[in-house]
């Protein structure tokens, strides 16, 4: 170093002018009393040898200090391979992008290994011509890139009956965002040729549940796409290798992993995920069906009950995910006091249709309690609702579909707590 | 399945319209008189049982039949730990964003292991209030979000003596790019104020080679970030865990990893790693220093050496990336006859500033030789040049800031090879 500063002080300048108790806090959490920081003022060991050379990690993985931010599962609710779950550490995350190794897993009958050179894909029913497609030929097709998140219909499905699960990676993990890489199905679709009484595709896996649904042939012939790549690399085996559907926007059981099929017909096939699964129960009895577009919603994932804010009061970070199923995010409001008051948030970047849209409030915390809210607003003019206001609607039979506003509890120690609000 | 359809036959549809070639080659690689396809007309193991429940991998991996795709580096020329390179597999990737597991590294003595709780960041020099940081107070500052490629200056520097070497990944694989989470430089240098004098910093990681590195004002105040994630998740170990800048458009070096100190300074320091390196030795014994902006530049990553066209005649992809340190890329041209003639790409999306750019050119190839060619151009109207127009002006001195058009010859059984025209 040329020039070694006395013991750092507290600024009283620009983002923590008049904030002293902040300010306080910025002195590299030392009191000048407790000496010199030995961290500043010696040689640490990682500056006096060798680190590891680029031969050690081929492909790399977290470092260990951060073995915590996994994806994990809650036993008694998700772990059964025949119907199973796990949650993203979304509490740990931060960006728009979701790494695929801590990126949630649905399986209806786990995750199968399934190779390049075993892969098919068949296009048949009211097509002018069947055909069957290699991966090499798929291969051939023009390919587009595009950002997406994928949520399940059962994300945040727990808290239709109240506040039960302690973490915004168990309330609202059940969520990703990628960048795909891909042939659109449209092209696919136009090369074997939709007879007019096509009106609708009933798309498959090759997994053992085979998880069939049935899409109407517009979005179809929309935005969805036929994808090997997520964030650049191959897809990986529990996200479908070597090819799944992305669906823009639409509920994640729709987006069919090791597709194997794409059957042109001339209505919804019905299918066991469609009927008995992924419709919503109502209090009058009958069920809303064909809910395939996710509403509005948001979470702020940090603080959250997994992520306690430890550095006590003064300047903070309030941040969190929101997203449409509808288009664009365009605003994202936050409550310090459940929902009483509303300040708008700021939006990081340019949000993208139905992807992942971060937000931040920039704080300066008191140190009192908070009752911690985020609503969001798409370019639809639709604002996420309360959990109460969707109640009303839709009684407590529903499992999917919960877009309810979020509420985290904040104590004076910084700890958050899943709680509701009326 | 409710339809099982005849063998597929070519489609003379869509896409495939004329050209006869292709249409047989998409036939599921299959002759009719080969017989009935088992994958299609069997059931096959994976559709029999169950797959990996969630609880199988927390973090994930890439599966193990894409476990090519990975960093690599050259022995003779990049393996010793005191200055050590290796090289993103962008030959395999697509998309835009790199996975941190297979994005390359440029050690200067080797990756070190830095806790959070050991983290300081230090703002000296020419400030009102030197100041020390710990982690916790860099996450009370205000965040922001942007995707950026770092290219290592001496990326394609092997080719300034003529084709070298084989393939994309070692020819132009010292790139990736991320989506980066941090704290804007600017802020931090405003919480500590720059005095009237302070006209440069000079920043240093952590490390035992420290790297550092002198970046004039105007541009630490503009767009460089202090970035703890990298898509979405902590950076990794060999990324700069906890802490890098990141220096959007600007060669690689001044990326500094476990970033340790700021100093503010009225001058460049000319510190050893921008003056015995990092300059450009021009045919007149006179150097080129300050060579921070990368140029524009663009490569095809398939077909090329590692990536060879296994389908024959017919619908391919070609595709490549293109990027430039002076803000977006505006259009790139492809050639199929080493720069003879040249058409347009299509660009992936909306191409954002100093952040790579995907391209694709959807050719119907007839199965001769090719020339492939990229040449980038950007928002400020700068045309990648050919390499010998690159050389004419700063002869063979230079190890970096190569960003010569690089021709791959794709031969007729669809291997390439790294050559040059004249």
């Amino acid at each position: 170093m040329t020039d070694t500063p006395s013991l750092p002080k507290p600024s009283r300048r620009a983002f923590l002018r008049g904030t002293a108790m902040a300010a306080g806090a910025l002195a590299a959490g030392r009191a000048a009393a407790e000496g010199p920081d030995p961290l500043i003022t010696e040689v640490q060991p990682w500056a006096q040898g060798f680190g590891d050379g680029v031969d050690a990690v081929p492909y790399g993985m977290p470092i260990h200090f951060e073995s915590h931010v996994v994806r994990r599962n809650v036993d008694w609710l998700t772990a059964d391979v025949v119907s199973s779950i796990n949650f993203t550490p979304i509490h740990a995350l931060e960006g728009t992008i979701t790494p695929q190794g801590c990126a949630f897993e649905r399986h209806h009958s786990g995750a199968i290994e399934l190779s390049k050179p075993d892969y098919r894909l068949m296009i048949n029913g009211l097509v002018e011509q069947p055909l069957v497609f290699t991966y090499a030929d798929l291969e051939r097709f023009p390919r587009s890139v595009q950002t997406n998140f994928c949520e399940c219909a059962a994300n945040s499905g727990m808290e239709w009956g109240g506040a039960q699960l302690q973490g915004a990676q168990f309330t609202h993990g059940m969520i990703h965002n990628m960048e795909y890489t891909g042939v659109s199905l449209r092209t696919l679709l136009q090369e074997a040729g939709v007879k007019p009484e096509g009106t609708w595709v009933y798309v498959e896996g090759a997994d053992a549940s085979s998880n069939g649904r049935s899409i109407p042939m517009e979005k179809a012939l929309d935005d969805v796409l036929v994808a090997f790549f997520a964030n650049g690399e191959a897809l990986r085996k529990e996200h479908g290798y070597p090819v799944r559907l992305v669906v823009p926007g639409w509920e994640g059981n729709l987006w069919i992993k090791w597709l194997r099929r794409i059957e042109v017909t001339d209505g919804p096939v019905e299918a066991r995920e469609e009927t008995s699964k992924y419709t919503d129960l109502m209090p009058d009895g009958r069920a809303r069906k064909w809910t395939w577009e996710m509403d509005a919603k948001s979470v702020i994932t940090s603080p959250s009950p997994q992520a306690p804010w430890r550095q006590g009061p003064g300047p903070m970070v309030i941040t969190g995910l929101a997203w449409t199923g509808r288009g664009r995010i365009t605003r994202v409001d936050v409550s310090l006091d459940g929902g009483k008051n509303w300040q708008e948030a700021r939006l990081a970047g340019q949000p993208e249709p139905m992807a992942l849209t971060r937000f931040y409030l920039d704080h300066v915390w008191d140190g009192s309690e908070m009752l911690l809210q985020s609503r969001a607003i798409d370019e639809t003019g639709y604002v996420q609702p309360t959990k109460d206001a969707l109640r009303d609607v839709r009684g407590l039979n529903s499992v999917y579909h919960n877009n309810g506003i979020q509420t985290w509890w904040v104590k004076p120690n910084g700890e958050a707590e899943n709680v509701e609000v009326s």
